[in-house]
């Protein structure tokens, strides 16, 4: 039985996140629990909602005063006002709204439901408590992969990932909103493909890719598991940004 | 140190693959050299360019006579006029159009350029092949599917995926067009998270996250590696269909 090329650990027991807490330090003793070390060019994916919650990312609602335009969008796509008015606090812009749906561009630059402002899986079983995104994912990553690098001494790539809906297809998948330690672009442009005819356009969202494959493990219920570990992928190496995935709106054709 | 979750395993050694190629048995052989055994639950992805090879979905440009709505068309995107005319024949509508680019929806539904009509990684140096997408993938799939499990008496999944750029964000990643033996969207719609809150809509793309996983192995230069074994996935299991994705054009703001 070979080798795999690429495995994906799951690592179980991180508890409920408080804000404060070291997402670093949590992923430190989930591996520990596991029995696994890290290894250089491992990467860690993180879900967001525990990095949101780490950076006391939450509010309740009954704190939410709805601002006059809140109240008419909310009218208009028939959700609650507080909702709205934390969507739109969030956002540069709404790309696109329908009865229950907003599609925002958040202040961040990325484009999807809500601003990214999710009333599930947060803590408070009165479905009035909300979390938004990282202020700066791709710090958040660069702090979670130095607090991993500093008790390991290894060299990883940490990627922070969200659930996105997407154009055309029916049902999410996983992508990267911050990276460390890694370019979020394999660029694969001007190598020769098998039949010798140069690759013209090929640019791979290696982030987006990892991202995706941890949302194999990690599911989204009851037995959700917010890191996952990926080792064996092929990522290229460097201090990138998420937000290098950001097609321009100068060039983007659905907006 | 403790086994993955999930592990994805590469085939390599796949020969060009030649018009009516069974490409089951080019799996078969695959395996076989890399010393793998398909067990239950395993998913099979194969990139569509070998299919599309095997089902003889490649047209030379000489041969092509564009019509006057492709010439008209080719003027306006900068593209050749050939080429621009097998992407007519293989969509439905154009969805966008743009100087060296046309977004398409092809024939069986899907969104993508140039309606997957594809002219790198085609056999011919001279870059005057192109290659089609095949006919209905999902029947693809199935075949492929029916070939391995005559042979190896498991259960398993069949995944056809292709290179898919998206709306908002730069970069490929790999999608599923066609699926055997799973149904593309796993539904966690109603099963309650961590923290007892009903998820309320929470359908997850698991073919386009196994799609992605793959892109991880595959690659798409000269190491290409066309067939991607997944093992430990968890997936719906059932008689589904890649088109279930297609988001209906009424429901679709992107159109």
């Amino acid at each position: 039985m070979p080798s795999p090329q690429i495995a994906l650990y799951a690592l179980p027991g991180i508890p409920e996140v408080q804000a404060g807490d070291d997402v670093a330090q949590l992923i430190l003793d989930a591996l520990a629990r596991a029995q696994l070390t890290l290894h250089d060019g491992d990467v860690v994916v993180v879900t967001h909602k525990i990095v949101s919650k780490a950076e006391g990312c939450v509010l309740h609602l009954s704190a939410v005063q709805p601002s006059p335009q809140a109240v008419a969008l909310a009218a208009l796509t028939d959700k609650d006002p507080r909702h709205v008015e934390v969507i739109l606090r969030q956002s540069r812009s709404i790309v696109r709204q329908h009865t229950g749906l907003l599609i925002a561009e958040t202040q961040h630059g990325w484009i999807c439901a809500n601003a990214g402002v999710d009333r599930s899986n947060v803590a408070g079983p009165d479905g009035e408590t909300v979390l938004t995104l990282p202020a700066d994912p791709d710090a958040s990553a660069r702090a979670i992969r130095a607090g991993l690098m500093a008790a390991t001494y290894t060299d990883i790539a940490v990627i922070i990932s969200d659930t996105h809906g997407r154009a055309w297809r029916l049902g999410t998948v996983n992508v990267a909103l911050g990276v460390a330690g890694m370019l979020p672009i394999a660029d694969l442009r001007g190598q020769p493909d098998r039949d010798g005819y140069v690759l013209r356009v090929t640019t791979v969202a290696r982030a987006d890719e990892l991202a995706a494959a941890a949302g194999l493990v990690s599911g989204q219920a009851a037995e959700s598991l917010p890191v996952v570990l990926i080792r064996g992928a092929d990522y290229p190496r460097g201090e990138g940004h998420a937000t290098d995935m950001q097609r321009p709106a100068e060039k983007d054709m659905f907006r």
